[in-house]
């Protein structure tokens, strides 16, 4: 399926309507469906509906399976298929430890949180399936980190030609773009780049720098937290418990990286 | 509770390193508790836990049952009310029509959606809590759309100071701000909109403008829907499904709203 689809719109100025050509970002439901557990046959539920942006949909449920919490490695996933457009189902490892009461807790509390935000960081903490809570700190240049955005800018297809979409890119320190993914939906952008990673070398984390391309919350940090990256950089502004989950998990966080300036919110 | 923290960051350019006060929106999860059933002892459970930012739970939590299809009037809310900081317990009356399975399933399923795009707008429809699947039209000068958003930036107190924070407000036709809500995700500062209005006079929505400091989302359409909301202008690029849904249920979406320049999505 494409990403991008044509439309033809209207442009509105004081002295024209002028129609044209238009690029929209894809926003579609992808449903995901697990196949889990020791015996033969095997049991099959739906777990979610998410709105993403079509493309990379193994990469997004490999994520999203491991940042939720509801596998604890790459090696759970034994495989994860394309049953139709919109439909996948991710093939558990019999090996698996998979808990379904707390998966169904799960939908009722979005990423894992609990009451309060000081509550939420110790759900995600006694999750235990955090590569680290004090993640090996990284020296990177201020000049490399300003650099990022511009980096990310270049390459970013999608986003330039419906302005719709979000972007998460993972670099190494001296600022090499080492992977990128967009969607319409930021925490699905991280899902499709920690879940493309974690595939193929979860230790790359380690030494990595992230790029969102919006605002940080405390859902991307805390997806960002699972993968165990050092140094999370944001062009937007990061919430109350973005800063507090940064801090509760050793990661640098920096917001507002925009020209040769930025802030940091963690030491 | 407050809606924003300070927070002491660093400040770092070429030459310096700056200590400096700033504000940062607060992040904070509200979980949402419904009582329910026709007889004495009614039944309590958790429904859901949302991100959001401190204040104006009460009608987060009126909007949200509403748009959600949870609830299908404002009437059915007999009461919302605060149990603890981030706990509320919203009250059904003994006659609303209330669906176990049909929530039980929307877990599965954000925003009521289905396999594909098609059918996640033949759900909203099928859901029958919708106002009108045609709104009125409402003849509007373009120059009053044009001020809208300086409109709402005079006004956004919150995001001025943080940049964090994501608006919503509802407009009359001559451009006069009805109500503006403000929060860290986007589909709440719309359900804080609503549950505010729905509450006061739901039918004002028939003759108003909502404009979207962002993205135009399905999700945000969807809503838009439900309320009977005839124009959605949005700041930011509309995915897709936005386009799909607003054309099926005769809204008016507009787009990249900036200057005297925007986009009509829609006839």
């Amino acid at each position: 399926m494409p990403s991008i689809a044509r439309a033809t719109v209207n442009t509105v100025t004081p002295t024209d309507i002028t129609p044209k050509e238009d690029f929209l970002a894809i926003e579609e439901p992808l449903e995901i469906r697990l196949e889990y557990g020791p015996e033969q046959p095997r049991s099959t539920r739906p777990l979610s509906v998410t709105m993403r942006t079509p493309g990379e949909d193994e990469d997004l449920v490999r994520g999203f399976l491991l940042t939720e919490g509801i596998v604890q490695s790459p090696a759970d996933i034994l495989s994860v298929s394309t049953l139709s457009e919109n439909v996948v189902l991710a093939r558990l490892s019999p090996a698996a430890q998979f808990d379904m009461q707390r998966l169904d807790r799960h939908f009722y509390t979005t990423s894992s949180c609990g009451v309060c935000g000081k509550t939420s960081i110790e759900a995600v903490l006694a999750g235990g399936h955090c590569k680290s809570r004090a993640p090996r700190k990284i020296n990177i240049d201020k000049e490399v980190i300003y650099s990022l955005p511009e980096t990310l800018r270049r390459q970013q297809s999608a986003f330039d030609q419906t302005g719709g979409i979000h972007a998460s890119a993972l670099f190494d320190i001296n600022g090499n773009l080492l992977a990128l993914r967009e969607d319409v939906g930021r925490h699905n952008a991280l899902d499709k780049l920690i879940g493309h990673i974690s595939s193929e070398n979860a230790t790359l984390f380690e030494e990595s720098v992230l790029l969102l391309s919006g605002r940080a919350s405390f859902e991307l940090l805390q997806k960002a937290a699972v993968a165990g990256i050092p140094l999370v950089c944001a062009v937007g502004a990061p919430s109350s418990l973005a800063v507090e989950t940064a801090r509760a998990f050793g990661i640098t966080l920096i917001g507002f990286l925009r020209g040769e300036r930025f802030n940091m919110y963690t030491d």
